[in-house]
């Protein structure tokens, strides 16, 4: 039921550089939607000038980033090649904190919740993606700068010319509004919507301020490549690890004794295309991702050991509460998030709870820790709903863990696409006699009666 | 000084099945060099039957694969689309017995050797394998069945034919010598030179036994894509972890004091786009690798610990031994084989008797470990010596560890490509006083009597 996504979430500030371990040694940022510390510059008339708590902020920042680039705690991939954008290696002092987090979260979640471990290859095949859905709506909008060639995310840019614009105080009440309602959709704006902002605002390349290509044009995050020797067979490097998973359910359920509910963890390495990485850990092209599927019966989303975490209160961010202004995360008890359907069911309240056990017993702060539900156009295109842990730091509050109901869309795509049904069956405790009218067209007589549609009619009277 | 490499040893058969965890339970398979299991059925006159010991051998290997496979240990990847060649996932068991490997491989070489370990990314712009040699020389060399469009590899092609055709009891003794001079070649000739052999035996496509392209192209095994939205930017996915450590050795030169020798751990996941991947776990197209880097005072190879190994005594197989007809792999003490040169340094012989060590405390019968020395053209392109550790299994003897002594080779290519010295440098204990001729161009007066070749003059002037 965890899918983690990397997207950074609206609040987050633009010129993210390297997070790191900073997380927990910082204590100035309280603030629910920290200020922009943008790296578009805006027309003179606009800028905004950073404020003394910001400097401050990023000084402190960068002494922290210098120290563990220096401890090699992580630093650039192939740095003596100038390195590329988006790719990051840990040092011995990273690699042991990495080991740790691993290790607690084996012991959190695979061990505790008696889950089975299991291990899938990045590279993929076409089909497989096809039918997951990633071929065609893993992708971002992205528009070029005409003359250096540089790739952007049309939304980022489009949210940052927002944010900053809401920053100058002389904006009306009526358009600081409208701001705001743009940046609430622009993750749901069509390719055509977003170019038809980018001009009406007249938003230029970040730093360049070079004239943009338009409209804006999908592109897809997975990596390419070909798999045999003969360079027909499309293969992709998996942007997430749930897929293998998914494949291979009918073997984990027979593995389970074809009982539901049951989970499959892995932690592997994942790669997704970014158009434009940011500096630092925050968005990487390549990481490693811990995820676990939890399969439930939907008619019973129940979970025996809720009780375990119902009582814990921490700070939550429901839908509804982010669409009114002026609302920040409210400390709630989990188990009346769920009792009033806030939290649509005990199984996904009870991995909220476990995961909020988790990051606290890694020593995240709970003051600066809130799960955040996804705004309906926010999800991803397999999601029915999202909650996020996120971590509020330097950057703002950012996404660590997603956590997410997917029903039954990757199952039902891959059964449909392969063939193979990958579904549960019940054993009822006492056999139901059902009645059935089931049609067996008589196909000698179809024939004759209509000639060349004769399997057509056949087909559609069989059909259940 | 590990590089463990996935190439099969000349001994090894062709039809190498699923392997998976038989190795210790089979115990019929004494012979050094075991009787090919031909899926290149040969004309009939030269057909062999299989003896009883192989089909009764054969019979249990495909029980153990097949409840290895049912009860998840590993499994095809994504079967419900048919998999792809050389793809395989781990389910619960199978990654419990990796994590214990690999902890196991932790606890012997990290921990007790105090190495570094490190994460480096599996993604690798081209410069990297430009500079490393992998671009041009990490190929094989494959031919096309003309029908059907399957590759196959040439070398492996030829092997197999000199194999099969030495089991026909009729061929002189002439004969034989030819065929195992042959076999002893086939990784060192060149594509005129494989495919003028093909021609000459007539060899065709296993199976189909249809005319096979000529002459034999070389195909990189290295899957390559792009980084970024321009497509501009190729990367490749690393074959080997190494290239990673290597490309940063100054950072760990200096986390070490800038002392030699140290050594530097990395485990994760490689992939090679291997031809014709044979069934199973033997040669598979990603898979998890655990490698150490010893970086050595080339001019000091002792090891202060090589005593701790000293006295082990195990089966060695040296280069001129096999060299010789009939020779197998004899017991040997490692401290003698060290003192007579045959591993040609402490440091080397150090981690030949630390790998025996693990390897036997992870279960494997010493009676079917062997450490066999490469020949000199079987060689990477990057190694100046290489041991591997083979484990005999129905396969025969099948190479699990590689411990490759690459001297310079890489730093060297990294700092001549990269422009940053990749070097350590060796604090005397009492200053030396050495004098040189130094010459100094008086480049005024070179203009007038070189004209405009005067910047080569004082060039050329200039190298030391």
């Amino acid at each position: 039921m965890e899918a983690p996504e990397q997207s950074l979430c609206p609040e987050k500030s633009l010129a993210v550089e390297d997070q790191g371990l900073a997380v927990r040694t910082l204590d100035d940022s309280q603030a629910a939607k920290p200020e922009i510390n943008a790296t578009i510059e805006l027309p003179n008339k606009l800028k905004v000038e950073k404020s003394a708590v910001e400097k401050e902020r990023e000084a402190f920042r960068q002494a922290v980033v210098k120290t563990l680039e220096h401890r090699l705690f992580f630093h650039k991939s192939f740095d003596i090649y100038k390195g590329v954008a988006g790719l990051y290696d840990f040092g011995p002092l990273g690699r042991d904190v990495e080991l740790n987090v691993l290790s607690l979260w084996r012991k959190y979640f695979v061990n505790e919740e008696d889950m089975l471990e299991v291990a899938c290859t990045a590279l993929t095949p076409e089909v497989v993606f096809n039918a997951s859905g990633h071929v065609k709506k893993f992708t971002d909008l992205m528009v070029k700068d005409l003359v250096d060639g540089n790739f952007h995310r049309a939304d980022h840019l489009v949210k940052d010319y927002c944010e900053n614009r809401k920053k100058d105080p002389t904006i009306s009440a009526e358009n600081a509004a409208e701001l705001d309602h743009v940046i609430s959709l622009v993750e749901d704006l069509s390719a055509e919507e977003l170019g038809a902002k980018i001009k009406e605002y007249g938003i230029t390349a970040p730093v360049t301020k070079n004239p943009l290509s338009h409209p804006p044009l999908p592109f897809n995050l997975m990596f390419q490549t070909s798999v045999g020797p003969t360079g027909s067979s499309i293969g992709y490097l998996r942007p997430e690890t749930a897929q293998g998973i998914f494949n291979n359910f009918k073997k984990y359920y027979n593995e389970n004794g074809q009982k539901l509910p049951f989970a499959v963890a892995q932690v592997g390495r994942v790669f997704r295309n970014e158009i434009s990485p940011r500096q630092g850990l925050l968005r990487t092209r390549e990481f490693t991702l811990a995820e676990v599927e939890h399969f439930v019966d939907p008619e019973n989303k129940s979970h025996p050991k809720f009780p375990h975490v119902a009582k814990l209160e921490f700070l939550m961010f429901p839908r509804e509460e982010q669409e009114k202004t002026g609302q920040s995360a409210k400390k709630l008890r989990l188990g009346e998030a769920v009792a009033k359907g806030i939290v649509n069911s005990e199984t996904l309240g009870y991995f909220i709870g476990r995961v909020y056990l988790f990051l606290t017993r890694l020593g995240i702060d709970k003051e600066r820790l809130r799960f955040r539900q996804h705004l309906a156009n926010e999800m991803a295109h397999y999601a029915a709903d999202c909650w996020d842990a996120e971590i509020e730091c330097s950057y703002g509050w950012i996404e660590c863990v997603g956590i997410a109901d997917r029903s039954d869309y990757d199952l039902r795509a891959h059964s449909d696409k392969s063939g193979v049904a990958l579904v549960a069956q019940e054993k009822l405790v006492e056999p139901k006699e059902v009645e059935k009218l089931v049609i067996k067209p008589v196909r000698k007589e179809l024939g004759p009666a209509f000639k060349g549609n004769q399997e057509n009619v056949a087909e559609a009277l069989e059909v259940d």
